[in-house]
Formats: structure tokens, C-alpha cells, sequence
């Protein structure tokens, strides 16, 4: 009898795994770097040694129901990874589930990472029950997962929920990976809020900030959070301008989808009140009155690597 | 037998009805004037006068399956009309399916108008057959309906696909009906075309422009048609700034749910190339490498009432 499933993350800088039971239990995990500038037979090898163990102790091959893998512009109709901007040298379309099949023997099934955490934050999250929702990861970039009559959205080949790349300013801010300017991910992404404070430090050059202390090259998304948190003005409008940005391009996503709740996931909610306040704000000014009030906009309980690994394996149940 | 089903499309200025059959035959259509300056009791009753011959005419109310009904803000949940804002003296929650019940003796369902007219797109237009499709009216306003894996998307309350009240020039131009700023439907409608050729005579008041022959009230987005046609510079800069801002707009519904087309529809259609080109750059200007040249930009085939009544027809068989 099958019991177990593998969920497999497959991140920009870390790829995170574990096997998983039927009832969501995360039996045991680990990761790899992904180290992306490799070919991706190297990453399959890695993979291969810190993971056939695992698959051993559960008794082997014949105990797994499959792999479920979320991964940046994975394709769930064909099994594929195709152009992703961050995954420097896996160029072009690679047939990820193929090369999974290959080397584990066990079938694989692909999909976005964002959307493997929408299904795991259905199944085991905030959404629990929920038919309405949509996900937004605030990471390095911006990644979305949308779920209509508890289904994830594919749309007609696989490439549904590209949120992060919804031009959010008209002539803005360039992402250099995929060319576009003034995309929500350059402003809404730790990436994003680097940029803007940055941006205002240098607009500003004559107002005092805690984040003058810091070389430019210190300074993250968590630096300008601990600084906010203190009173710092310029980084307290750094989120205040992030969140406008965000709860404007949500209103939209509103309008779209009418959905229950908004769920945040990643690195810059950590930023709490200080990003949530201005992006509740921003959306409830940019939509009907028939929504005003309506739309939850929630913070992720799950550990975030926990939902992207129990989303994965969800794909295989 | 019930062979027979009602199709009623609401619409702002005019109610257009018809008996179709299970093929998908309008066998006999007319229409009123909607009214909405007088209380919905009134237009029940005049709509009575002419649709109960009809009914008779097709043997009596025990042929007939359902009366469908395409308005705006109308819920297919509740079978109510909320809030709408084109119907003016039809305030708060209007309880049309019962209302209509209560008259007519037959089964009613109603959705949003532009949910019903991509119903019948669906069934008998130009996206026979196909699964993912978003269908945008450009009349008076702008309306929506949005079709997933061969579905109507509702969303959580009945309320999904609401595109022409995203926003789109921030801070733009005021829609007094909603009192939101610069949204899809204050540019990309009839009305919002008249505005922008307003705005152009007044901005270059030397620039010479046979829409100068017309006084201001004249000026339909079909006189503008013409004069563009006829090869005036400022009519045919209307339809680029019109169709680069709702290009913009399709670009980031086409992320949302990577759809295999996008189907225009409604009077401002009529503008073909000279609203299309730049409606079509714009969108692949505004959307993923990934996403370019995949998406069909098409042109409702069907005539605009057929349309709506076969889709409200479809509720109901």
C-alpha cells in the first residue's frame, strides 16, 4: 500500500523536500542549495543523495504515491519547467518530471511553487475550507496562487497566476529578468523595498535615517523592518509606499476573482501592521462599495516551507 | 415537454427579450425600454404586456423550462440585482427572480449581463468549444464576464468580473457612478471616448479637427468613428490612447488566467483596426515573453442581443 508522498520545493537559492503522510504530516524534510548556475542534472544528483535515503527508510519505492514538485514557472499539463527568469542556467523548456521519473522511478507531477502553496494553505492553512482565495508570496519576487470553486487556477496552458508581473506603474522601475517595467514585483518583493529605500535615501540625502549607519549592500528588507520598527521615517514610508503599491494591485486581482481572502505568505509579512495597514487601506479605496469590507486579507500561519513541501506532495494524493 | 426558454438581457437604457429554443433558435425577440427612472414594478408590468403574448403564442407556461436573465449587478446566487448604478431608481437589493416568479409563473435565474453574453459566446460564438476566455463589453460602460475550464467565474459572493472598475491611471478620471478615479470603464467606453476627444479639442485648440464642425453634445464615440475613418488626427489618436489603456488592462487580466482568447464586444467594436492595433500592442507590450503572441484578441461575431439572450437562455436548460 502507497502511504506516502514526496513534496518538493524548488526555490531560486534552496530547494526544500520531505515525505509526507496522508494526513499532512511532514515525516521528515531537508534541503539542497539549488545552485541554478549548474546544469540541472547536477541538481538531480544532489537531490538524489540526500533524498533516495529518505525514500529507503519509508520502505522504499513501492510505499510512495508520487513526488509532487512546485517549482518558479513549472508547467502542470506537461511536466516541464520553462524560461524562468531565476533559474540562471536551466535555460529553455526542461522536463523536470521526466528527469524525476528517471532517476526515483516515482511518478512525478509539477506545478508553480506559488500554486503548490495555495494548495497546501487549502488543505492545511488559514484557507482551510475556503473555495475563494488567493495567494501572494512576497519574497525575492512575487508569486501568486489563485483559487476559484477550490481549484487552483491554470488557465489554458498551465501558466495562470503570473501576478507578480501585472504592470503596477506605467513606465516603472525595470525587472531586469524579464525586461517589463513598473511590474508589482519590483515594488512588492524584498527586492522591491530595497530599491525603495534606497530610492528614498538618496531623494531625501538631507533627512536623518537609522539607515545611513549601513553600507548600501547591508541593507535588506529586514534591515529597513528593524529600522521601521524603531521610528525611522524613511523606512516607515518605505512600507507605507510598498503596501499602497500592493493593495492596489490586489483591488484588481478583487474585482477579478471575488474572493474570500487575500492570504500573504514570505519574507516581507514579517513586516506585519507596518505593510498590512497600508495595503488593506490601498485595497479597500480601489474597489467597489459592493466589496468594501469584505475581502480577508490574511497573513499565513504555515511555516512557509512547510506549505510549499505539503502543497507539492498534495499534487499526488 | 418544456421545449422553450426565455432569454432577457437588461440593460441600462434597453430590456431586450426573446423565446429560444433547445437549439439555441431565437424564435421571436423584442424590446423595451428599460426605465429604471420608475420603480422596477413598473417595468415587470410593461415587460408583461408583451412577453406574456409570447409565452401564450408558444403554447402557455408549461412549455417553457425557465426564463434566463442577463443585468447589471445581478447575483446568480441570490437572484437578486444590488446596487446597481445604472439603473437608477432601482435601489439597494433588488429581488428580481422572484418578482419575475411571481408574474410569470416560471422558474427564473439571473447573472450579470456580461456573464450571460459570454454564455453565449461560449455556446454559439466565436469561442465554440473553447475553455478559457475573457469577453469584454465596450458599450456605455464597460462589462465583463471571465469563463475558467468552460465556467462562468462567480466567486465567492456572485460578484466575480468586474474588470471594467480596475483601476487604471491612478488618480484619473472621476466615474460618478462608482466615485472611483481613473477606472477601465471612464476611458475604454462610449462615454469614456467622447471624454478623451473632449479633452484632446480643449488640450490643442489650434490643432484643426473636423470634430470642431460638430457642437460639443453632438459628439458620439460614433461621430468620432467617422472623422477617424475620414483620416482626422485627434479622432484617430482617441482610439490609440483608448485602446493602449484597456490593451494595458487586457495584459494583466491575460496573467490573471492566462486565457486562450479575449472576446470584444459591444458598440465601440464597431472602431476595428483603428481601437484593435493599438489595443493588441499594448497587451503584448504588457505581459510576459511567455504569454506573447499566444492570446487571440477576437471581435464578437454574434449580434450583441442575440448574444445576451441566448446566454441568459442558457441558464436555464
Amino acid at each position: 500500500m502507497k502511504r506516502y508522498a514526496i513534496g518538493i520545493d524548488v526555490g531560486g537559492t534552496n530547494t526544500k523536500f520531505g515525505v509526507v503522510d496522508s494526513d499532512g504530516n511532514i515525516l521528515t524534510q531537508d534541503r539542497i542549495l539549488t545552485n541554478s548556475d549548474a546544469p540541472v542534472e547536477q541538481f538531480i544528483k544532489t537531490l538524489s543523495l540526500k533524498l533516495k535515503p529518505m525514500i529507503d527508510h519509508y520502505g522504499g519505492v513501492e510505499n510512495f504515491v508520487g513526488i509532487g514538485m512546485g517549482a518558479p514557472n513549472a508547467n502542470y499539463y506537461k511536466g516541464t519547467i520553462e524560461y524562468a527568469a531565476n533559474l540562471k542556467e536551466w535555460k529553455g523548456v526542461i522536463p523536470m518530471a521526466d528527469l524525476m521519473e528517471k532517476e526515483f522511478g516515482i511518478t512525478t507531477r509539477l506545478t508553480n511553487d506559488a500554486n503548490a502553496a495555495a494548495v497546501g494553505e487549502m488543505m492545511y492553512g488559514v484557507t482551510k475550507g475556503m473555495k475563494h482565495f488567493i495567494t501572494i508570496t512576497l519574497g525575492t519576487g512575487v508569486g501568486s496562487g489563485i483559487v476559484i470553486d477550490g481549484k487552483i487556477v491554470l488557465g489554458c496552458d498551465g501558466f495562470a497566476g503570473e501576478l507578480g508581473h501585472v504592470t503596477v506603474r506605467k513606465g516603472g522601475r525595470l525587472h531586469k529578468g524579464t525586461g517589463m517595467r513598473g511590474t508589482l514585483e519590483t515594488y512588492a518583493s524584498a527586492t522591491g523595498v530595497r530599491e525603495t529605500v534606497l530610492e528614498f535615501l538618496r531623494e531625501n540625502p538631507n533627512e536623518p535615517s537609522l539607515l545611513r549607519a549601513f553600507k548600501e549592500d547591508e541593507i535588506t528588507s529586514e534591515v529597513v523592518y528593524n529600522c521601521a520598527v524603531k521610528g525611522d521615517a524613511i523606512a516607515i514610508r518605505t512600507f507605507e509606499f510598498t503596501g499602497q503599491i500592493l493593495g492596489e494591485a490586489l483591488a484588481a486581482f478583487v474585482l477579478f476573482s471575488s474572493p474570500e481572502a487575500i492570504v500573504l505568505f514570505g519574507g516581507l509579512t514579517k513586516a506585519s501592521d507596518l505593510l498590512l495597514k497600508p495595503t488593506r487601506q490601498a485595497m479597500e479605496d480601489n474597489i467597489l462599495t459592493s466589496f468594501k469590507g469584505k475581502v480577508k486579507l490574511l497573513v499565513s500561519t504555515l511555516k512557509e516551507a512547510d506549505a510549499a513541501i505539503l502543497g507539492a506532495s498534495a499534487l499526488v494524493w
